[in-house]
């Protein structure tokens, strides 16, 4: 069974859920996957604040009691729908505690997901762009492992990140996660800067690293550049490691 | 803690979560409600194909399994986002179920959500229509509590039900189960016609009574009538229960 942590936040996870279900072969409610989906945003602290130091707290904690409640109500291999989440300091104390407690969840990792999908199914790509949260981008999970499989990663400036690029998730006013149906038009405006820095700055491909950046910010059509959602790439590793039967082809 | 049961079908449990946190007063991802989504679409059978008898099992059975993990997972008010799944053979197994197990979730009854939401916040309407499967408009759940409620019912004629309304939803090539993203132009037309038929016999409002059809069919800009989803009804009723005070004003 799949599990999803959800609240990372709320509607990335059902995001995540919905790319399940869009990526299964069915042809009714009964051939479809068995999931779980547990949302508890209220004991998942910040991801972003906890990196950088804003917040005590490690959500690993709260991240790692999620998934010990998923694997008791039957979940087997599992997903968190938060780039953010990835970072070392959070995603490698996850794994120690599950470890150390004897689980036998898998838990799949997005970013490693992620480059495993461009290095297979976009094999001629060379030059890869990231729009992320300041947490992502500071703690390096993408750069690290992207170029560590050889591709020249291209990111926007500090600047950029922390006046664009950050605030068009988390802006108390125009953040999208603050205001997501619609989204803010001053979020759209600065992610659009974002992508298209990339583009003019070389990127081949830019993965919308951040689940609230690939829920809102479709790539306009036309544009040379690919965008690559980590969520679409990590729900289909979730059916192929729990149902590989069921994956529908690309 | 918001509980769901998912798989009945699949997408209707997507679609009753993110219209809880819809309905969420929030500022950001940890303001979010707890909530738990179990979709075992697998063990639950046809809710119609039971009622009609082409079925033997009572989904029931497998729905109060869903319920009983739920609770063990933490929630106490729960939902199921299936309208048909109301009805007295289904519904009353299921809570006698609860009860002898001595359950203490409180599980709500979407129908009778939805005559309350039309009792309190349309005062005036006195003729309703409904759409819904064979099975919901059979088993006459809408019907008796909107009549005892002393509501006119309007409904489509039994031909009209089984050769549009239900295959809207259920047929293999077109229904909406199969056929969801986009929704194929033949299933809308048929529930265009459904409508329309249910205005023109004098509907003040049209009860979309089975999830599929909620999802779907939108109800046209400038038309008289009124359309009730009772998924939406039922997200509100959800939080209204597990967190009064942050529930949105409509």
């Amino acid at each position: 069974m799949i599990g999803i942590v959800g609240g990372v936040g709320p509607y990335a996870g059902l995001d995540l859920m919905r790319k399940v279900f869009d990526n299964t072969l069915s042809e009714g409610d009964q051939d479809h996957v068995d999931a779980l989906l547990f949302s508890l945003p209220s004991r998942i602290v910040d991801r972003t604040e906890f990196l950088e130091g804003r917040e005590e707290q490690n959500p690993a904690e709260a991240i790692h009691e999620v998934l010990s409640r998923l694997e008791e109500a039957g979940a087997t291999v599992a997903g968190i729908p938060c780039n953010t989440a990835h970072a070392a300091p959070i995603f490698e104390l996850i794994q120690e505690k599950l470890d150390s407690a004897g689980s036998r969840i898998r838990l799949l990792h997005m970013i490693r997901e992620t480059v495993g999908f461009i290095q297979t199914a976009l094999p001629d790509l060379r030059r890869i762009g990231i729009l992320s949260t300041t947490g992502t981008y500071r703690s390096r999970i993408y750069q690290d492992a992207l170029e560590s499989a050889a591709y020249k990663v291209i990111l926007p400036s500090e600047e950029m990140q922390e006046q664009m690029i950050h605030p068009a998730i988390y802006d108390g006013d125009y953040g999208i996660k603050s205001q997501s149906n619609p989204v803010h038009p001053q979020a759209l405006a600065f992610l659009e800067t974002g992508f298209s820095y990339l583009e003019q700055m070389g990127a081949e491909a830019v993965i919308l690293g951040c689940t609230e950046i690939s829920m809102a910010f479709q790539v306009p059509a036309g544009r040379g550049v690919i965008g690559i959602d980590p969520t679409l790439v990590l729900a289909r590793a979730l059916i192929y490691n729990a149902f590989p039967d069921k994956l529908k082809p690309l």
